[in-house]
C-alpha cells in the first residue's frame, strides 16, 4: 500500500479533556475528510463523547471497535473507528486530573509512534495531553514535558540513537502563515542564549527538509532577526551579525533558500498569504516562542496547527490544550483538529 | 477658541523623503479631513510634491503660504496651507541625505512643539525624519535619535525640568489594536533589563492617563508577560512574578484598570477589535518592541499610527519612514498619515 493510502492515526489525548469530543465534532462536520483515520483511544470514552452531540431521541454517531489497522479503509464515513491499544479505561470525570487518563493518553502516543515508525500508518494527529495528568501517571510518562519529547524518545529507540541526536523543531501553521521556532518553552533570557550558530543552522536545515517534501520544491525560508530591526546593523544587538548570518550562509551552502535576517516586526506580515494569495516567503524561522506565535495566533487560534519537524514520522496536532474548563460540554471547535488532519495529509502526500 | 478648533500642525519631515508627497496625497484623497491643518515646512518643497500628482496639462493642488496661524481655519478644502517657519530651503534631490534638509526638518519639529505647547495649536502630526540627515545637520539636531527625544527636550524646556523627568512611551495603534511599549530601540537583551518595576509602572500610568482622556473612561489595560505563557508560574522565567505583578498592583492602587500578565501569544488576539467589534481590552502594554509591533503590523503597515504618550502635547505620526527609495514617485500611500491625523483629532477631542 502506498504511504498516502495508509491510515492516519488520531490519538485521543487526555480522556478528561476536549480531545474525544473534538474528534466526534470533526466526524460530524466533515465525515469525508475523516475517512481512513482511526482513533487510538478508548471506545467507551469515544462513545461518551459521541453521546454529547446526540439530541433527545437521536442516535449518537456510531463508534466501531476495530480488530486491526487493516480494517480502517473499509470504515464508512460517519463512523468513528477506534483501535483499543490499551486496556479499557474507566472514563474519568470531565475536567479532572486523573493519573489513569494520563497514563492511558501517554501509552496511546507511544503506540501511535511505533505504528507510524514501523510503516503501518502514514501519520499521527495528536489530541492534547494534560501535563499534570502525565506527571501524576508516574514513569515513564512523568519524565516527558509533552508530545515532542515522547516522540523524540520513540524515534530514538527505533533508530537506536540518543534522543539528542534527533533535533526536533516545532512548526506552527495556519492557512496564512507558517513559522518554525528555534526554541520554545524557555524563558526569554534562555531563548536568547539558545540562539546559537548550531541551533539556528539546525532549524534552517530541519525546516528546509520538512517543507521541501511538503511543497515539492525548496521552500523560501525567511529568517527573522532576534533584535528590533534585526539589530539595525549592530546598533541594537549583534546576534544577527555574529550568529544568524553565519548560520544562514552555511545553510545556503547546503542548498537551502534562505533570506534575511529580516526585521521581526514586518517579516510575518510579508510572509502572510491572505485568502490563498502568495506571500513573499513559504515559512518564517522565528528566534523564540512568542516571536512566531504572536502572529500565527493573532487572527484567532481556531485553525492553528502544530507540526513536529525533524523526526522520521509525520505528526501534527491542534494548537490548543485540553480545555478542562469546557470539556464535556460539546462547545469545543474541531477546526484546529481538522486543519491538523489536512496538514498531515499534505505532509504525507509526497 | 476651544482646543478642538485650534489647528493641527503637520511637520513636513525630511524634504528628500516621502513626507511632502504623502501630505499632498492626503489632501487629494480626503480634503475635508485635512481642513484646519497647516504644514510646517517649505513652500517650494510642498509645491514640488504637489506637482508630482498633476497629470500633463493639469493644475497642481494649490499650496498657500500663510502669514500666521490665525489664517488656517479660513483655508478652503483642497488647498494646502504652509507656514514657512524657517528660511526657504533649496529642495534637495529626492532620496539623498542632505544636511540642509535634516536641519530644516528638525527645526520644524521644534517649532511645532513650541506652538502646541504654547496653546496655539491642538496637536502635531509628524512626517518622517531621516536619522542620517539629522546627524549630518550637526548640533542641536544630531544629538537626537528621533522625534521622541526632540519633543521630550522641547517639553522639558517649557516645563523647566530635566527631560528624564518626562517619561515618554510610544503607542502603536491601528483600527484594530493599540499597544504601548515598555522599551523600543534597544537589543532584546537590553529590553529584558528594561523590564523593571519602575519602567513597567510608569508605562501603566502613562498609558492610563493618555487613554483615559481619549476614551473618556478608564482604559482596560492588558499587560503582556515577558516570557512564553507569561512565565507559566515561574517555570519559564520569574519577571512576571518578581516585577510585573508588583508594578500592576501599584498601578491598580493608583486607579488603573489593569489585568494580566497574560500569555503574550494570545493577548493581542484577544485585544483585537476586528471591524469595529469590541475587544477584551482597550490597549495592551507590551514588554518590548517586537512583542507589540509584530501584531500591530501583521495585517499591513499602511494604517499604523505612532503616538507619543507622556508629554504635555498631542503628537502622532505615520508608522513608516522616509522611504528614500520611492520618494518623488508619488507611489507612497497617505493612509498612515490620514490615520495619524484622525488619531490626533480623537486625542484632542477631550
Amino acid at each position: 500500500m502506498s504511504p498516502n493510502r495508509l491510515p492516519i492515526l488520531i490519538t485521543m489525548g487526555d480522556a478528561a479533556g476536549i480531545g474525544a469530543e473534538t474528534i466526534v465534532a470533526a466526524h460530524l462536520q466533515q465525515p469525508e475528510q475523516l475517512r481512513n483515520t482511526v482513533v487510538l483511544g478508548d471506545v467507551a470514552c469515544m462513545r461518551r463523547a459521541a453521546a454529547l452531540y446526540a439530541g433527545p431521541g437521536q442516535t449518537a454517531l456510531p463508534v466501531a471497535l476495530l480488530e486491526s489497522l487493516a480494517q480502517v479503509p473499509q470504515v464508512p464515513p460517519g463512523c468513528i473507528a477506534v483501535l483499543q491499544v490499551e486496556p479499557a479505561l474507566q472514563p474519568p470525570a470531565w475536567g479532572q486530573v486523573s493519573a489513569q487518563a494520563g497514563a492511558f493518553a501517554g501509552a496511546c502516543v507511544f503506540k501511535a509512534a511505533e505504528i507510524v515508525l514501523s510503516g503501518q500508518a502514514s501519520a499521527m494527529v495528536t489530541a492534547p495531553l494534560h501535563k499534570e495528568a502525565l506527571s501524576a501517571a508516574g514513569l515513564p510518562y512523568s519524565q516527558y514535558p509533552g508530545h515532542t519529547e515522547m516522540l523524540q524518545a520513540a524515534a530514538a529507540r527505533r533508530l537506536q540513537c540518543e534522543p539528542a541526536a534527533l533535533p526536533v523543531r516545532m512548526m506552527l501553521a495556519n492557512a496564512e502563515l507558517r513559522t518554525v521556532l528555534v526554541s520554545i518553552h524557555v524563558s526569554l533570557r534562555k531563548a536568547i542564549e539558545a540562539v546559537t550558530y548550531e541551533q539556528v543552522l539546525q532549524t534552517l536545515l530541519v525546516t528546509d527538509r520538512a517543507l521541501r517534501s511538503a511543497l515539492g520544491r525548496a521552500p523560501r525560508i525567511a529568517v527573522a532577526g532576534l533584535n528590533p530591526h534585526a539589530g539595525e546593523g549592530g546598533l541594537f544587538g549583534r546576534e544577527e551579525i555574529d550568529i544568524i548570518v553565519p548560520a544562514m550562509q552555511e545553510a545556503t551552502l547546503q542548498g537551502c533558500q534562505v533570506s534575511g535576517p529580516w526585521s521581526p516586526d514586518t517579516v510575518f506580515m510579508r510572509a502572510r498569504r491572505p485568502q490563498g494569495q502568495d506571500g513573499e516567503f513559504d515559512v518564517v524561522v522565528a528566534m523564540y516562542h512568542d516571536q512566531g506565535l504572536i502572529p500565527v495566533k493573532y487572527l484567532g487560534v481556531d485553525e492553528g496547527v502544530n507540526v513536529t519537524l525533524g523526526l522520521p514520522l509525520v505528526r501534527t496536532s491542534p494548537d490548543h490544550g485540553t480545555a478542562f474548563d469546557i470539556a464535556g460540554t460539546a462547545q469545543a471547535s474541531p477546526q484546529s483538529l481538522l486543519q491538523a488532519l489536512e496538514m498531515a495529509r499534505v505532509l504525507v502526500r509526497t
